[in-house]
């Protein structure tokens, strides 16, 4: 049985993939694979192309199993794979604790206006009204702060924690209602009444045709004026223009983004001006950690015939 | 007996000190002490003006006490008041949330680039390379960083456990040895050891002779190279030139600074266009909380005759 692996996982620990009945082969994820492995059945992901996705669609007939690193795996799903025999896993644990800093660092940019202080630093201004009391915003701390997070999932369970320590007040939406780690997760049904008692909406929310648009023009109408909205799920779930139009009406106070409907942002997007945007380049995740450990406790369940971890 | 109270503290709840053998009066802290109340015992003051402080130690001879609400107040010490027979207090421990909260926001701009993700924003371009593994920078994620504290005070107790909750292996330096909040805290004399450990160096020293230009050229050349530095203390306690110095010579990898020698921060100022440089302006605390219980609990021990909480 052949395994292959990227070679763009840094660092990525081979070591801890050997002592299984399968050969280890590392492969460029920029170009087609090469003749010689198109009988794997094993394929590992990250950061493929596109191009080499698809081909590998086409040309990878024995492939019964495709480990992504991804947390959302949209570019293999996406590639034409024969999923009636395929298995395909994601990297979603991998993820939780880059995602969930990056996000606390996005939340703490807003509430304490990082990229508006940078505006200033950029014209040798030293922007006295950003300090002191900052009464303009009722937004300036995670400290008493009412934090929503809509998708309430790993990600959400590694960054609630920190807020509560922080002193936010968190809850969460998923499908359905329950506590999940001390904190009350509600479905969407209840949108109406918690958007209006929400100080930072953060939207973790995985790509797909459910959740395109859900965060649209008459909800972002319900956040209050002094709330920030922060993106790390995956861009479908925002509609933009609504986005760009409440920043512009000072419907909301601000928001950060991660994540977008088109990466990489195209340079006539509104979003890049509008007022009180913060735009990060999908760089929340991107370091996933302890690759090789979830790569070989899914190789040694393949191999026994037993459920994989994280199946789609 | 007369407390004046300063109307620079929004929603100062000054209910909470009524019950006292004390009248309570507001007063402008932009302009001299009203001649009726020249006779106050009691001075409680927060951003005073300079002119408003000299003019006070001069006019105000029955002063017995004065309750800075600032966390060091440099301002009331060098403003001429008598401290043979003027007890003066700080607001100390108002202050470490905003400022423990304002660190944590410094350190995830550091090491997540937000800053140059904001100059890429301002020209509709898209960083990638400021996603991914991010491999230009060892301190890119608060996980498994080292982080050391320089003035290991009530700041960095409040500090410390959300950094040690994100992954952070922190230490830090005090006047002497001893394990605090379960930190190692060492005296200065380690410095040479412990520097060249260090991914982010934090700084909360107050401002002093003692203090000043702690922070020099060799200091900074014992730093790794892709270390940060941030200051959220006083100033003086970088040498500011060494700094940018650093910085352009690529000696260590940023720095995120909140306080600076002179404030605000002259036009002329090298530290502006410096590379990967961070300027908040002094924005970090600003937001004290609990004010009115404070000033009451150290009114009640005033006027018992005991010891006040915060003596300088």
């Amino acid at each position: 049985m052949k395994l292959l692996y990227p070679t763009s996982v840094p660092n990525l620990d081979v070591q801890s993939l050997q002592g299984f009945s399968v050969t280890l082969h590392p492969y460029d994820v920029k170009v087609p694979i090469p003749e010689e492995h198109i009988d794997a059945e094993i394929l590992v992901t990250w950061a493929n192309s596109t191009e080499n996705l698809k081909d590998a669609a086409q040309r990878l007939k024995s492939l019964k199993w495709i480990q992504s690193l991804a947390a959302g795996p949209n570019d293999v799903l996406s590639a034409g794979f024969d999923s009636s025999r395929i298995v395909i896993t994601t990297g979603v644990s991998l993820h939780d604790y880059p995602v969930a800093e990056h996000t606390l660092g996005l939340l703490l940019n807003g509430a304490r206006h990082f990229y508006e202080m940078r505006d200033y630093q950029l014209q040798s201004k030293w922007p006295a009204h950003l300090g002191g009391s900052f009464p303009r915003s009722d937004f300036t701390t995670l400290r008493d702060s009412r934090v929503l997070i809509w998708g309430f999932g790993s990600i959400a369970k590694t960054l609630t924690p920190t807020l509560t320590a922080l002193g936010a007040h968190v809850k969460g939406i998923a499908r359905s209602y329950g506590v999940r780690n001390g904190i009350e997760v509600f479905a969407e049904d209840k949108l109406p009444e918690l958007l209006p008692e929400t100080d930072a909406l953060v939207m973790i929310l995985p790509g797909s045709e459910s959740t395109t648009n859900v965060l649209n023009a008459e909800r972002l109408k319900l956040l209050p004026k002094h709330a920030w909205v922060v993106n790390v799920g995956r861009g479908v779930s925002v509609d933009e223009d609504a986005l760009v139009d409440a920043l512009e009406k000072g419907e909301i106070a601000g928001a950060a983004l991660d994540v977008f409907k088109e990466e990489p942002l195209p340079a006539s997007s509104r979003l890049w001006k509008a007022p009180n945007l913060i735009i990060s380049p999908h760089a929340a995740g991107g370091r996933p950690r302890g690759c090789a450990e979830l790569i070989a406790d899914n190789l040694r369940r393949f191999i026994a015939g037993q459920q994989l971890k994280n199946v789609i």
